[in-house]
């Protein structure tokens, strides 16, 4: 079940370096597109860096709205995650597509994808330096949600189910999955 | 064994989002710590992101040194990443503290920590507002290396040894090691 995540506790959801589905919306359209390069900056409030290619039309949509979701899919979702990955949504309806289903989330800016086991609304800083140079944004997070099958306080679980484990991108299509977990203390 | 890593494909030592050693080293003195928010920034020549608290000592040396060693422990170090991330070279000498062995590697202007399965030399680009106003850091790689066994041309092999697999920090000294690798495509 999507549940709220407490805003300090959610940078969490991505601390462990999975890959991500970013969507935005703007005037109308709206547009998901994945991400390996979101990482954690600051806890309280939640910051996060995310790299999005000069090109993307997602990222062209977080621009013009401000904001964008920041979502962590699982294993079960691989064809989605390289269809929007590999894709552009000014080529063609990625949600129909590839049969994105919306979670029903009215607070958001841009549509959750369902399936995800994170989701953290965000809104860009201004750092036009840093979009021009890199294409690197730093965003604050300002809502949060996670499945209480994969998340506990915003923390990966120990007994997530195999086919909600979460997936980090290796190179080229190849990625690999979420395995044991372990306690250095 | 450890061997060179094509430059323009080093960023992949790094791409699935495991948890790093920093190392660096200025004016006699050496220094490493445990970051787990560094991230792919770029592909050619590679560019990584790199948090590194106000506070710490190892960063204080790689600025001063204009470099920092980026390397890649196993789920056999967790000790080490543990101890090296919650003590401070400014009180303890790390090396000896945690019986951390170095490789011999003249080239590198900071210590190869032994028993890491990727290594990045890299240099600070000048960024001075990242730094002060996030603790962020964009580095531009110049030499890395991998163990074969773990990477080959740079990237996550399938088979690699369950004791050197790589891990991800979830939370307070709870990791997820690596697990099943998975092709989208």
């Amino acid at each position: 079940m999507r549940v709220p995540v407490e805003l300090k506790k959610s940078w969490r959801l991505f601390n462990h370096g999975p890959v991500t589905l970013v969507s935005a919306a703007a005037d109308g359209a709206a547009n998901v597109m994945a991400a390996a390069w979101v990482t954690p900056l600051d806890f309280d409030p939640p910051k996060l860096t995310v790299v999005l290619a000069a090109d993307a039309y997602t990222r062209e949509l977080a621009v013009r709205a401000g904001t964008l979701v920041l979502q962590v899919p699982t294993v079960s979702m691989l064809s989605i995650v390289e269809g929007v990955g590999t894709t552009s949504g000014r080529d063609v309806d990625k949600w129909s597509r590839f049969a994105i289903e919306r979670e029903d989330e009215p607070s958001a800016p841009a549509p959750l994808v369902r399936g995800c086991v994170g989701w953290m609304v965000a809104r860009l800083l201004d750092e036009p330096h840093l979009a021009e140079a890199y294409d690197l944004f730093v965003v604050e997070g300002i809502a949060a949600w996670a499945d209480d099958r994969v998340y506990r306080d915003g923390r990966l679980r120990d007994d997530v189910p195999p086919e909600l484990r979460t997936v980090h991108h290796v190179a080229g299509g190849v990625y690999v999955v979420d395995g044991e977990i372990v306690k250095a203390r």
